[in-house]
């Protein structure tokens, strides 16, 4: 993506390009109505129609051409919709050809495919939604986990965008009352006591709405778990049994021809990488030896290591620690250790109290984030709260230090400059088409 | 696909499983309104909302349950829509978290997922669409040429209906006088002659319409080409070049581990199924006599065999065929012979001459197939009306063998039964429930 055009009539297939009984073509800017209701069977219906209203008709291949589909089509007039441009959307038949045909003929009109995130650049740009719902958006639909999908929707409802408000109204009114100070010689005010505590309270905020980046992470990009342990513990055994809790499994099995297998899963809801790894044991032979380094980077990356040890032979065991689950193996033939975590493979006896530990060791650390806490999943909102959060501490020194109002001033600006980027009142160019680009074609 | 209930309320996501920007679900059946209103945040909007008007909100988990996703709903009373019936139409997102968690909630609250092709049996049922129509609709959405998905289009819009209809009535009309013969003594008709120029004439009709089957299948099912020849003669070449015509290619080439390779592609338009197969040579080598001997297996099975020779050794030229293309091979480096086909891998000259000439086999003895011309595609079809030929060319020997008219009656009754299977008047329902069970789900 180079730089938007805004006035460009674009379109782009919102589904996905596959075989299917509907897809549906989305077409946004001002004059598409009138620009398509010629290649339309019933162009009168098409552009009389009200806002958020239905036509149903044949699309052709430009005025008077080839029947391309039976269409319906959802008009949305300038100020409504996704956009909040004049707008079309087509719900076609799921069909390749025909959806190659249409797209074709909408390139010979002179319209413009979008690039990824163009629609909601473009609803952004409207007003319709700000940054940290424009980022929902993209959150939203690419959510591997169905925790990570309500919290997306619960910032594209707006709760971030409120929660964020409410700091910067806090901090204006606060940054306010600075600048009255700076505004009249020092002679004249008395015994101005800064808001100390107030700006204590908005950092606390500010904080708090950070540190929630630690669970959104985990919902929403996933955890690295990797199975570790000496060959013929049952590794593998596990693995597939770990994928077999999973229902809802997505993505297939990868067989790789390395040393490692991976498969994707959800263990209590979290998106994992499951990682089953070459054993560890000490080798001579240089092929092997390759397959264990593997296995040592792969464990140096990991969030958690679940470390299987065979309840016959219980010499090198890792030492415990946070990224670390030691697991027995064989419990139905050998005895474990009282209060630890052993399963049998063969009939799968511990391997619920297993993914419960598993899930519990991910998630620890993160205090209880109840259901309708607001929670970030943005590395670029992350550290654009803790910049806020910093430059208001630095604030907070140097009034306890007695340093002049204005050195204060500048930096509770910054604060304010940190929040204006998050919710996009403020966000340059380049950062805003570097946001939107990362975004799917459709959206 | 037991039997269809009609009376439930059924749903289906109508566009791929797959991450997307949008995504459709699909809900139809009488008090689905009724019954997804309280899980919607504007139930009244919801519920007043006129025929084809637009509605957005949130889909909430059932009666005051957690957020499932942001929507717009597309309201169709009865009487109007795709299936006739109450039906909404959710646009959601395309995230696969968030479909899940909305057709979870769907089940919850007892709705039944649609079977493959339930909505379009349902539109079919309440007379939005014939038989033909309703086939139409699957060979649309799974075409796999632009001509298929014009050419079902164009069934979809009626046009295979109608012509049938036509043939209908004439046959109806020629019936009814043999009806009133048979409706008096014999002697107290005087004279009457058995239209047989008229009963010739629907024949004809119905024959021609029966032809078309054969242009139908290449452009729906596409045609099976293998590439032979001896070893080194150019095959591989050839067979990547071919690939690299069709700019619309959608399925990756299939590596296989067997003996020969196999790529989906377009040529002129017609969906191929092209092999490139191992050489054909005399062998002593067991392995290689296995894949000679698939390769002949693969040959037999051809709707065409492009046989590659060597220019520079023209022995082993197989005998021309209607199923034979002979194509020489390095025409840059050999004389090849006057007037036949010859191309050169290297410099890619002679490809396009031979595309054109496998495009003009492919569609030989077709005769020419107008853009207008009606075109079927569906084995069912082609049956019945070439059963419906015969059994009026059956009447026509009786009347010309002076057998009574009762016996001729019965054959045109025959006639107008596979007329009437045709267009689903009279078809048996486990017929009905075999032709929609092969539709996609969502349609």
């Amino acid at each position: 993506m180079e730089s938007y055009n805004r006035d460009d009539i674009i379109f782009a297939l919102a589904t996905a390009w596959a075989q299917s009984a509907l897809a549906v073509i989305r077409v946004s800017g001002e004059g598409c109505r009138a620009l398509l209701a010629p290649s339309f069977s019933r162009p009168k219906a098409l552009l009389e129609a009200e806002n958020a209203n239905l036509v149903h008709g044949y699309l052709t291949d430009g005025p008077g051409g080839a029947a391309l589909d039976e269409v319906v089509v959802a008009v949305y007039t300038q100020g409504h919709g996704y956009t909040s441009e004049e707008a079309l959307e087509f719900t076609c038949h799921g069909s390749l050809p025909g959806l190659r045909r249409i797209l074709s003929s909408f390139r010979r009109l002179g319209m413009r495919n979008a690039e990824g995130g163009e629609f909601t650049f473009r609803a952004f740009l409207h007003g319709r939604m700000d940054l940290t719902q424009a980022e929902a958006v993209q959150e939203l639909v690419s959510s591997q986990s169905e925790r990570s999908q309500a919290l997306a929707l619960s910032r594209l409802e707006g709760t971030l965008k409120q929660q964020i408000q409410l700091s910067k109204e806090r901090l204006l009114t606060l940054l306010a009352q600075v600048e009255v100070q700076l505004d009249y010689a020092e002679d004249e005010v008395d015994d101005f006591i800064f808001p100390s505590n107030e700006l204590s309270e908005i950092i606390k905020a500010i904080r708090e709405l950070a540190s929630t980046y630690a669970v959104g992470r985990l919902y929403g990009q996933g955890a690295r778990i990797v199975l570790a342990g000496a060959t013929n513990v049952g590794k593998s055994t596990l693995f597939n049994l770990l994928l077999k809790q999973d229902r809802s499994i997505v993505s297939a099995l990868k067989g790789t021809t390395r040393d490692y297998i991976e498969a994707d899963c959800l263990i209590e809801g979290i998106p994992v990488r499951l990682y089953d790894t070459a054993g560890l044991r000490e080798s001579v032979d240089t092929i092997e030896r390759a397959g264990i380094l593997k296995t040592e980077i792969l464990i140096g990356q990991a969030d958690l290591v679940v470390f299987l040890v065979d309840s016959s032979e219980v010499s090198h065991i890792p030492p415990k620690d946070d990224r670390t689950l030691i697991v027995y193996s064989k419990s139905d033939l050998f005895k474990t250790p009282q209060g630890e975590l052993a399963i049998s493979a063969q009939s799968g006896q511990g391997i619920q109290a297993l993914v419960s530990a598993i899930g519990k060791r991910l998630s620890a650390g993160f205090g209880s984030t109840g259901d309708e806490q607001v929670i970030i999943e943005s590395e670029r909102q992350h550290l654009l709260l803790e910049g806020a959060a910093d430059a208001m501490e630095r604030a907070l020194s140097l009034v306890e230090a007695d340093i002049p109002l204005d050195i204060v001033a500048v930096e509770l600006g910054e604060a304010m400059q940190n929040l204006g980027e998050l919710t996009g009142e403020v966000t340059p160019a380049d950062i805003l088409t570097k946001i939107f680009s990362g975004f799917c074609v459709g959206k």
